[in-house]
């Protein structure tokens, strides 16, 4: 029987080849004395300056491979080879210990990994994958070991890893690396997140790939179902090799949707748009026939680096993604930090439920000068192109005033200053919040637009942490609550005039579509490799007919009874 | 002038008196070599034995003064002293490093302290005040010095010190402490917690009124409004005089009120009934009196012990609660542990964010033999008084559903053994998270009552953690998104002739208690003490005006505009 392992779908598609083991070199370290300390320190420094120069290489090539913001997070490898208390703690050990730098290094990055990886904290356990990575270059150097170099490979494969440290996707060659799994790793991980960027299906966190699969094993990545197949018979191969060129077909089939509107059988015209990180995501936008951006997540500025962004770094990226998208719509959310998204060098307090806490608005508006900071560089972009903002997490009306009151103070100090700033500026807020879809109808006299933010709204009404595996259960886009709050905030802003979009998950869902278009959804915003296949489903739909769909899907009781539902109704 | 420290009020009322300051002895340690290591450790035991024998006093003398359940916390300092691993540590460390034993102690309690605290848990975090109580008390005994008795003071004072360990606060005389303030501390540590079971007034979390107030200072606290004045002169002094006349005057004036219904001018009547959380707490709700208990909180039964309370444990629990209530309402609910209240045995996850976690009814529908023995306490209690049941943290159709069927499957199975079980029970839910407040109707249709629960609903509707100060600011119970859930919910229990109350502390509040008369509110379920003081606002009511004044509250913008309006309406 074909062995199945199941892990997370970290990047979609098929891929089918034979396995590549990446098997680790023995870096095991012996403790062993030293005589001669101050030869010891240099022997370390040299290793530390050839690992250096190794990751500066990897560094450049990723950047040119994989974009600048990708590449990234070998800075941060280089940080920490340049982290004075990690090098001053090895030359301290072995000075008062006499130990070998091999022993002193590994003691000193286990220390440090287990107290980081001990923190309740996403990002700092990423900083642990990093010290590791970064300890491993340099102990080999010490021990003079080889390490496999995935740069190498030179046949189509499927690379078997216990997990890919960044450094090993940065030398991923496309061409060659089909698809990949490791035993580690979550959706979030930096292997999830290349793997996507480089459209190469994965799955992580299988647990035993590494010891289930041997090399050369025909091995099948169902990147869509999270599924690992070893060795499968004849015929279950040719089946996906059959889905594969289905998905082709279809991803060519709909490519040529990309220059048409999207518009129901019944002529109602919604626009469907992008959710990016940064300036380079705008490529895949166009490509992908996007009408707009939905979502500009700015936080990415402010992550992976050690200060905040200067006003014109900011002014620069937001310049940039403006005049890309031309007269296109660019909706630029103001920073949300906080949460699941820490920056270590704002210093904030640990809080016991983060996804409850001092994040986003809450924080922009105690941190003035961050904010303005913030608004400064918009509003000076804002002759570029298209810009609307939003506000995210508002859960008070009181806290919308004061954001666009520092906002237009910030704009009239700017036209004081002889600054052009556009008068077509949009202000809207994300629609997140349980407290602000119900007082929509307030919200909606004020504001120009809603964003619903389907992520955090179901999250907070479900009272279930989207992060939690224990509660997944209670992340239900279809429940009949849900649809609920998203209706009345789509006719409190159609009741003033205003416009309602939607930039989280649900609004690219297949079967939340049709419940969206029925109850009049303007925006939809996606990932950009999403949009074509809602813009095909949506010029299939009568919204009239979904009006009445999603009127009945209102008055149920349960979000599965709602699933089945649409399925049984529009027979998918 | 006189200073004011502004601290947390953690225990309401007035107290006037002479300061007595709690100084601390020096417990200094000093590390010295021993050569005799067996007759260290023996002095190490001896020292802890004695330790023991004095807590078990405090702990028995607590158990007399102040119940049961306040004084299992000196059963946890006596298993800190018969933890093996700790003594363990401490006579290794005496062992191998030829340590004298109080450092071999300080060394070993200081590590374990450091890492409770850095938990992001508030449970670890008050072990860790244990094991700084119990060290000192063991040092004390070992450095042979006197730590100061608070079961000496014999004339009326105010207590000013740091922190109030449990074995401070068991040894008050209420009768000569008449309040107290600390430095450290919030609303739920220990000491507050004390305050509050004891009606000594209490202002905590000063953070300098050990070094601001000199022995023999006169010191107003002032447990309502959370300050501390310091020598204040004659006529401040006479007009807190008179306010805590006033008080007692009013208490008096109150309690002529036990005995008669809660009914407004035009004749609505409604319950005004009590939060409890152990069988002893009936009797202040009889002595308020209580027309029922509106929320059993069972979670008390499973806290501060080591293993899950036994079937019959409970049973005898719920029946106490049951006969001492007669004829009387009950409302149970079933476990609601998770969140803020955590239980070591069960060794539960850590959980980012533990209040959208894996909590209440989640956890008891997979963890179903703890579910099930409450249950069946339950059922076989119910032929003893007027029990209903309640789920917690209900937020599908679908586990109502699942948890009504075990409990229907343990009522059958009772039956078939031969016990008796009521036919009168009612089965209701919480409502504390937004998707059920939104389908309330749907809900209505199945369950026979609702509870509001609006510390939690308030939290999730705001997405503002409320044990968080950074965002307190965001517990807003007038929001008008927070009326109109709570109007869903009445409106649609009524609509399917069902009732509705509310546990949260809401229910208690002046400016809420008008509206939620408005709004129809059957039930208001409060600490036993405000029972007395919302019975007579009611009476003093009209509910056709208070409709009014709801109807216009449902339609405003923000939480301050709300509280402004009842306040002139009603002109207090």
């Amino acid at each position: 029987m074909t062995e199945i392992l199941k892990g997370i779908a970290a990047s979609s598609g098929i891929a089918i080849g034979k396995a590549f083991l990446m098997t680790e070199p023995d870096l095991t370290v012996t403790k062993s004395t030293v005589t001669n300390k101050e030869e010891e320190i240099t022997r370390f420094h040299e290793a530390v300056n050839a690992a250096k120069l190794e990751l500066q290489k990897i560094r450049d090539r990723a950047e040119v491979d994989l974009g600048t913001e990708n590449a990234a997070i070998f800075d941060a490898h280089l940080l920490v080879l340049s982290d004075p208390e990690l090098l001053g703690a090895v030359e301290s050990k072995v000075n008062d210990e006499a130990v070998n730098a091999e022993t002193a290094l590994q003691e000193t990055a286990d220390t440090l990994i287990v107290m980081f990886e001990q923190l309740d904290n996403e990002y700092m356990r990423e900083r642990a994958a990093d010290i590791r990575d970064v300890t491993k270059r340099v102990i080999a150097r010490l021990l003079e070991v080889e390490v496999p170099n995935i740069g190498l490979i030179d046949e189509e494969v499927i690379i078997i890893s216990k997990d890919l440290a960044p450094s090993d996707t940065a030398q991923l060659n496309r061409a060659f690396a089909k698809g990949f799994t490791t035993d580690m790793g979550g959706r979030t991980s930096h292997s999830a997140i290349m793997a996507r960027s480089l459209e190469i299906p994965a799955v992580v966190g299988t647990k035993n790939a590494t010891s289930a699969i041997k090399q050369g094993d025909l091995i099948v990545v169902d990147g869509d179902n999270g599924e690992v197949l070893i060795n499968p018979p004849t015929d279950v191969v040719e089946s996906y090799v059959e889905k594969r060129n289905e998905q082709e077909a279809e991803k060519k089939q709909l490519s040529l949707l990309k220059n048409k509107k999207t518009i129901t059988l019944d002529g109602i015209q919604v626009e469907v748009a992008a959710n990016i990180g940064t300036p380079k995501d705008v490529e895949s936008v166009l490509e992908n026939g996007g009408e707009g951006v939905g979502l500009y997540r700015t936080e990415f500025l402010y992550m992976e680096r050690d200060t905040l962004p200067t006003e014109e770094e900011q002014f620069q990226a937001y310049k940039q993604v403006l005049e890309k998208m031309g007269d296109k719509p660019v909706v630029v959310r103001t920073l949300d930090i906080g949460g699941d998204k820490q920056l270590p060098y704002l210093n904030l307090p640990e809080e016991m439920n983060p996804f409850l806490g001092f994040r986003a608005i809450r924080l922009c508006l105690e941190e003035q000068t961050i904010f303005r900071t913030q608004l400064r560089a918009l509003l000076r972009a804002s002759t570029f192109g298209n810009l609307k903002i939003m506000f995210p997490m508002i859960a008070t009306l009181e806290e919308f005033r004061e954001a666009k009151k520092l906002l237009l103070e910030e704009k009239e100090q700017l036209q004081q200053e002889g600054t052009l700033v556009s008068e077509q500026i949009e202000i809207g807020i994300m629609v997140e919040i349980p407290s602000t879809a119900i007082l929509a109808d307030q919200f909606a006299k004020e504001v120009d637009f809603f964003s619903i933010g389907t992520n955090d709204l179901i999250q907070y009404t479900m009272a279930a942490d989207r992060m939690n595996e224990s509660v997944a259960y209670l992340y239900q886009p279809y429940h009949p609550a849900i649809l609920r709050l998203v209706k009345m905030v789509i006719d409190a802003s159609h009741a003033q005039g205003k416009w309602t979009g939607m930039c989280g998950e649900m609004a690219g869902d297949t079967i939340a579509i049709p419940l969206l278009i029925g109850l009049g959804l303007d925006e939809f915003s996606m990932s950009a490799p999403s949009m074509l296949k809602a813009r095909n489903q949506i010029n299939q739909l009568t919204q009239l007919e979904m009006k009445q769909i999603t009127e009945k899907a209102l008055s149920m009781q349960t979000s599965e009874q709602v699933k089945q539902y649409v399925k049984e109704t529009l027979k998918f």
